[in-house]
């Protein structure tokens, strides 16, 4: 009988989690000519003369970079490219996986904000999409900035707004269930680093007219020395509550964690408003137990985790949103986009299969990328940033 | 019935002419936890402990950059990073057909020799190799060497060392057969551009006395204003001949042109020694004709091209040498094992089966990728440049 093997030997045996194979035959003279010398001297100069065709003629149409410095890895921190790689080779094949999209891992060995900005933009013509991964806050909120700026292709940070559009589609969900309306619902995000920072940005977007950011020290500031948190604060808040989470949790509808483990009590879910949604996202210990959060009222209760009802995964929604983006050669996605990626998400749940226990599909439930996808695209034509 | 489709129309239909697909199950949330969160983990921190183990862990062992700036394509010249991306896709399906290499195409969008530098350096540590494809002369041997000097992977620019090596073995062979040797002919280079310099170096390494380089104004000089040309011609010519490429190869034995189209006369391989040896390399029309050649006193000619006897083609050694660099892990690709690929794609025919004709193998031959692998690899180990 075989044991069964740790994730390290697993990864040896596997000798990578990806591989490049050729789409083409190239097993005769006749086959080179084509693809290779002299053949290939025709595609490359349709592509010479207009540039467009490079999404036509070379696998740019389906390829994303997924891209990180390897400075905010999973829990572990700033380990360094190297040592990134198995989470991007990991990312990678969900992509593929998940959505037929082809992804490759690029660790690129630096830190600084220009030298990563620079690097990206220098090789983003081999690609379709670039897909920002594990950079740490504040850096990656520049650096995403800039590269959209930048460059022709869609630029996405999914822990930011991946993040944000699956927990979006849950809270979209969890109001019909409990009956609550987006506009009129109070919602306390707790966590204001990537994450937390995307999910608040779309939330508001999504019109949420009352929200309150908090960090580990407590509801943010208009006064805080950090530049995104103070324009956070200005724009949230509009009550003025002040305090810390518990303090803020108060008469809440919805709680949002991407935090720390732990950090809400039982006495915390029974100060908010009747019918309350929970979603504690911290991995892989959440915010607050599901059955904790129940016990004290909660109706509605996600985590990251797979082994609760209502998993709040990336995994739902990138695959997707760049196979919708690339299928239309977007050259960027735009905020109605990832909206409306949000709202594909939740729609994907017929109203009568809905409940407390099922407002998001399951990250192996079939379809949710094209639905996604087609969302994605019909509104990157919308916007006039599809190329077709 | 189906008409003959274009080239173009070819490469709309593939695509793309690779894909990054998934070696992994992850079709189940047990697969999830184990190739991504949290699984993932473990060989992250592995990584994080001992660098050399993303060799093991990732796909770095079998995964090579082909990398370029799109400066010197085929011999179309500069038409950028995204127009270059047909050759270094066919080139990557060529990787993986011949030497099960994964190969994955970084068009670079610039011509600065610093920048380009910089980029591969920071994406390094993603790959097990470096392959530089299609950069112009002079830049690219500064590229070369100055990543050869940064990276912990082997740097290879094809177009220097892939000819280099693969028309050294042809040289060998037809020395073999018209009973010449190596340290006693002459032998004149027509081409004084990456591909002719790189022949050079690599003939004078292997012990070849008497060499002339020719570049289209002739004979080089010492006094040169390219550094390159200078420095080639203060080691070679022994004899001070003068002159135009006529006057070269009065009584040369051997002639390898990487120039231009039927530079080369009936009258100048007459004036040749006897048993001439002459490979026209230029694409797609030679420097002579084969039939022209023979008829005037050739015993071994050799072209790029297919449709004649002994195809001079890179396509023999570039999966091989890195297949059998990164079988060991190797840091570098030194000149040792450059010449143990010359000698041992020389040796892949056996000698009773070597003639005229046949000095080099066909490119679909089985067997060539892996010879060439095993030789180097050993030749790694033995310069120490091996990391296992």
């Amino acid at each position: 009988m075989s044991e069964k093997l740790s994730p390290v030997q697993l990864h040896k045996q596997w000798k990578g989690k990806i591989e490049v194979v050729s789409r083409v035959p190239v097993s005769s003279t006749e086959d080179l000519s084509v693809a290779y010398t002299p053949g290939v001297a025709e595609p490359c100069l349709e592509i010479n003369k207009d540039y467009d065709k490079s999404f036509e003629l070379t696998r740019r149409n389906n390829l994303v970079a997924v891209v990180t410095d390897g400075t905010a890895v999973l829990g572990l921190g700033d380990i360094g490219p190297a040592a990134a790689m198995p989470v991007m080779e990991g990312k990678c094949a969900l992509f593929k996986t998940f959505a037929d999209v082809d992804a490759f891992p690029i660790c690129i060995d630096s830190k600084d904000v220009d030298t990563i900005v620079n690097t990206v933009a220098l090789i983003s013509k081999s690609f379709g999409g670039i897909n920002l991964e594990d950079i740490a806050a504040p850096r990656c909120f520049e650096i995403e900035r800039r590269l959209k700026e930048i460059c022709d292709i869609p630029v996405f940070h999914d822990d930011q707004h991946g993040t944000a559009i699956v927990a979006s589609a849950a809270l979209i969900n969890a109001c019909k269930v409990t009956g609550k309306r987006l506009s009129e619902i109070t919602v306390v995000v707790n966590g204001a680093g990537a994450a937390g920072m995307a999910i608040s940005e779309l939330l508001l977007s999504l019109g949420i007219k009352d929200l309150i950011v908090c960090d580990s020290k407590g509801i943010i500031s208009s006064e805080s020395s950090n530049e995104a948190k103070r324009q956070m604060a200005l724009k949230t808040n509009k009550n003025g509550v002040f305090g810390n989470l518990s303090n803020a949790l108060r008469g809440a509808d919805v709680f949002i964690g991407v935090s720390a483990p732990n950090v809400v009590t039982g006495e915390m879910v029974q100060s908010m408003n009747k019918d309350a949604i929970v979603f504690a996202m911290a991995n892989p210990i959440p915010e607050i137990m599901p059955g904790v959060a129940k016990e004290n009222g909660a109706a509605v209760v996600g985590t990251g985790r797979s082994d609760f009802e209502n998993q709040i995964n990336n995994v739902l929604v990138f695959p997707g949103i760049f196979k919708g983006a690339m299928s239309v050669r977007a050259k960027d996605i735009t905020e109605n986009m990832k909206r409306a990626a949000a709202f594909a998400l939740a729609d994907f749940i017929p109203e009568d299969k809905l409940s407390a226990g099922y407002v998001l599909p399951a990250p192996f439930e079939p379809g949710v990328a094209d639905c996604i996808a087609a969302a994605v695209a019909e509104c990157a034509k919308k916007d006039g940033t599809a190329r077709i």
